[in-house]
């Protein structure tokens, strides 16, 4: 069989391991010279492929690629920009498949959450529909965790022991304040539909008391005043109240609480801000002193604090996709299968592409406690294996060492496209 | 000579290693139990001296003082209360002495700021003014980097290595979206009148290009217009900024911006932050997208990511403030000195409080470029030692694993106190 190139790339909000993903990919495919050609990346995600700007990863020595493994961030460039139906927008398709074929990709690897699940599909639909050979491959990642059909998102992991340990380090310095100073602390965080984020938070507490003592969930829509009666009893019982709040927070109409007016390319309402308001909210029906932090990026490219179980899958994804791809197969996710939680063991499985593009996995109702602010032992048991271990990234002059790519680009042969 | 007892409370805001001062203290101590009795901490700062509140440390398993090495926040509990003037409360210093006689306490040790430096300033008084016999050594301890004839306060390395750690993080971040997405990152730090915090931050940046691009600092008056320029500069050049901006940023009228009764784009109050008020200027003004982060408590808690230099600062100044102590001192705090930038060498020094309390340092101005947006060389050359090396706490399930002390109160021997 003649060797065909690959096409990879990284799309919407990236990770502390996306880029272990992208290694292991690369890695893999290197090991496979007889089936898989060169590995061209698309240059900020599917934008890359429909510009013709193609990254020529076979330029990049092995060390980098291997450092890509304790990089954080999107080394290719990510994108927010999902393509539009192929009936409405052949022309789009035509130009994807232009590119491929003068580049020869018989394999697209796309790197995503959900809505890049969606552009995937598309192109696995390419064979069949414009007769353009390419099998298409979903390699998971997100850190809102809200894929089908998978354990968890490669991400996700990394993004939980984040706040996990960062609350649990906040909750201590509040702790120390409350006599005389700060009474209640508000970590906002991510997750837009779903409540994973906000409630890995909640790892953090392992004995009665501990912080945090309040989670809100986008699950759960705000009660205002049992929020409020929950502050109010939780300082006078601990001193102190720390809280975990999600940016996807709704009221009890079902809106968004922070919703700017802003959206993103995808049509989402840009979130932040639901922190400061839930403090403000404390502040004047409580009038308890407080601080409020926003995570922000900060929690998603942490990788100087990444989870080992998040990285070891981010590489196993990885790895999978090239083996589902010199499979044959097409319009499939690699994804993780939970074989037991303690000890938590799993493996690389499949999934069905048309049944994980579009879909969102919230928290189930079984891990909400039912008061609305906690977690239960049935969702700890699923978070705690996430955030298990540490992969420390190394450092010179006290910061960590991230690599940064050549990402020479591949000679254009096409013409130009506007997007 | 029979031994006295010591009283240690940790006061102000809390910090990553201001834990392992105590431990460190209260290990030098147990060493000297001829000259030593027990170290009696104050549970809450002075508040604890005030309220015959004590913590019996003797009581504290040798494990539980050795954890405190990896432990953030204060132990013992922190406050923000500052001794009023003898001549004005009098009644204040009788009480302390009378709380000090009935335990025997014939050390203070102060661990925290400049205003808890003139705190214990006033307590060293006690022996000339009010005839009891005690020294008063101040232990260095504060976030803002701000305590004169100290090469540095521990603290402040950890909080600076977390926030350029953050920064690296955040701008590879900010870079894989640009294409598509957010343009500018803002992150806002502490410091609220000196900008080490925010300075710190330029450490993130070794090439040209690299984030963070913009440094906001107290020590200079904000210029939006220079300030727009420059964002908008960087945009057309690298295709993003990042900045970090320090929340006591003043304009030009000397005025905090954090107060200046800011409103959003719908005319509601802005509920606080520095660091959304100058996202939202960047959006009004400029349309680029953006994100923004307020670490908050996380910075000065994140003992996970603690600089091992500032963690051996903070150990040597707990067992020097005994040695201090031993040798018959009084009005004196335990400082650090600088021997050699590279490498960095430093030794333990002592410098008298009266020179100390009330005093701020701020940045010199041959530490800010022309430009007033960045950091020269010879900040580059104070500042980087200080974040040199790692220093990880212990894990189990994924968490760092923090020691809760039992704390048992001493028993009260005097009538209760009103504050």
């Amino acid at each position: 069989m003649v060797p065909r190139n690959a096409f990879y790339a990284q799309s919407g909000g990236v990770t502390a391991v996306i880029n272990a993903t992208a290694g292991a990919l690369i890695e893999a495919a290197r090991a496979h010279p007889d089936r898989i050609g060169k590995v061209y990346a698309g240059r900020n995600g599917i934008i890359g492929a429909l510009t013709e700007d193609l990254i020529d990863t076979s330029l990049e020595p092995a060390e980098n690629i291997a450092a890509l493994r304790h990089t954080p961030a999107g080394a290719f460039g990510s994108c927010r920009y999902k393509l539009k139906g192929l009936e409405t927008h052949r022309a789009q398709y035509e130009r994807l498949i232009e590119v491929f074929r003068a580049h020869d990709i018989g394999y697209f690897f796309y790197n995503g959450g959900g809505d890049s699940a969606d552009t995937c599909l598309k192109i696995s639909q390419l064979s069949a529909t414009m007769g353009y050979p390419i099998q298409a491959i979903h390699v998971p990642k997100t850190v809102d965790n809200d894929l089908p059909l998978t354990d968890c998102c490669p991400g996700f992991g990394s993004v939980a022991k984040y706040v996990a340990v960062s609350m649990r380090e906040a909750g201590l310095d509040v702790a120390s304040m409350a006599e005389t100073s700060t009474k209640v602390f508000v970590l906002e965080v991510m997750g837009r539909h779903a409540g994973w984020i906000a409630a890995a938070c909640g790892l953090a507490a392992e004995g009665e008391g501990d912080a945090p003592h309040i989670l809100l969930l986008p699950e759960v829509p705000f009660d205002e005043a049992a929020f409020l009666a929950r502050v109010r009893d939780c300082v006078e019982r601990h001193g102190y109240c720390a809280i975990a709040v999600s940016e996807g927070l709704r009221n009890p109409q079902g809106e968004l609480m922070a919703e700017t007016g802003a959206r993103d390319a995808f049509g989402h309402a840009q979130l932040g801000g639901i922190g400061p308001m839930i403090a403000g909210l404390v502040k004047n029906k409580l009038d308890y002193k407080y601080h409020w932090a926003v995570a922000d990026y900060l929690q998603r490219a942490a990788r100087h604090i990444a989870s080992r179980t998040d990285l070891e899958q981010a590489v196993a994804v990885g790895r999978a996709a090239v083996e589902l791809a010199l499979a044959g197969k097409n319009a499939v996710m690699a994804s993780i299968v939970r074989l037991s939680d303690q000890p938590y063991r799993w493996e690389i499985g499949e999934a069905d592409l048309h049944q994980v593009a579009n879909v969102e996995k919230k928290m189930p109702p079984e891990f909400i406690t039912a008061d609305g602010f906690g977690i239960t032992a049935a969702a700890r048991a699923y978070l705690a294996p996430l955030i298990e271990g540490e992969d420390y990234p190394p450092y010179r002059n006290g910061l960590p060492q991230y690599v940064r790519l050549r990402n020479v680009a591949v000679a254009k042969k096409l013409p130009p496209f506007d997007l």
